[in-house]
């Protein structure tokens, strides 16, 4: 199975993309949607939208994974997000990919074991989960996370109905 | 010249097209884009942006305009306005159309004369303005009036650029 983890933001959109094969992770790839600083505001989210199309073309994902937002340090900045994951949203809506959603909680207890961990220990962490020794930049490490989680989810899921179906022999 | 207004909204997106013939405002089309209920959010949001691109398409607008958003009551409506905004601006941006912003101030003060006006009064203003007997929802009034907004911005400007060529002659 394999996840894109996406991590919206106006300045840096973070991906990860992880193959799960019932024993381990690969990271196929990860990095960062930079669109143009000069460029007005909705052409920023016109390079975001077209740069995640693009990825899950590349890669062909079987499922997406992204954080809900649930919090923003003021209504500005909530709008801002919000405009930004819309984008996101509406770019793989047009590629078909289901699509689940988790909180920051669930994304960095995952990871971590620890809801509340900061985004370097994050990064700390899905390095070592991942066996990756480059640098990874803390966007991209969050979209990771949120691929890890949702394989974590489906790998639960799967041993579950699994035992269940053994259940009924 | 022919303007798209745009007011963004998750359950119901209002437009309004308007032509402005130097010395009148003629109606094309309004009315409001309102997702499946029952459907996910994403793709929700993605049927708002495929509708706001098939108007574009099948009116090719000059210009858009829509309300920027300085405003909403917590932070939760604030994600979910940026949201569908996003979409919005994303399916604009992809039609490469030029896309002005104003704020609810200044689209309620060309519609009423007035800042602070209810949806209600910009609503009876509109149609009074635009000579429209039937119904309009307030989404879409609200929609037009972004237009009439641009539009009295884009004539003004070229007053001011009239007078000034004829000034130096």
């Amino acid at each position: 199975m394999r996840v894109l983890g996406i991590d919206p933001g106006s300045q840096s959109t973070g991906f990860g993309i992880i193959d799960h094969d019932e024993t381990r992770y690969k990271v196929r790839a990860f990095g960062t949607i930079k669109p143009s600083r000069r460029l007005p505001f909705h052409l920023k989210l016109n390079e975001i939208a077209r740069g995640v199309e693009e990825i899950i073309v590349a890669h062909s994902p079987d499922e997406v994974a992204i954080e809900s937002p649930f919090y923003a340090q003021n209504i500005k900045t909530a709008i801002a997000l919000g405009q930004v994951r819309g984008a996101v949203l509406v770019a793989v809506a047009s590629t078909g990919r289901p699509l689940a959603e988790y909180s920051a909680l669930e994304i960095k207890k995952a990871v971590t074991g620890y809801g509340r961990a900061e985004k370097q220990q994050v990064n700390t962490m899905v390095k070592a989960l991942l066996n990756v020794e480059e640098e990874v930049e803390t966007d991209a490490s969050d979209a990771l996370a949120a691929a890890i989680c949702h394989l974590n989810t489906r790998m639960f899921q799967k041993s579950v109905e699994e035992s269940a179906a053994g259940g009924k022999r």
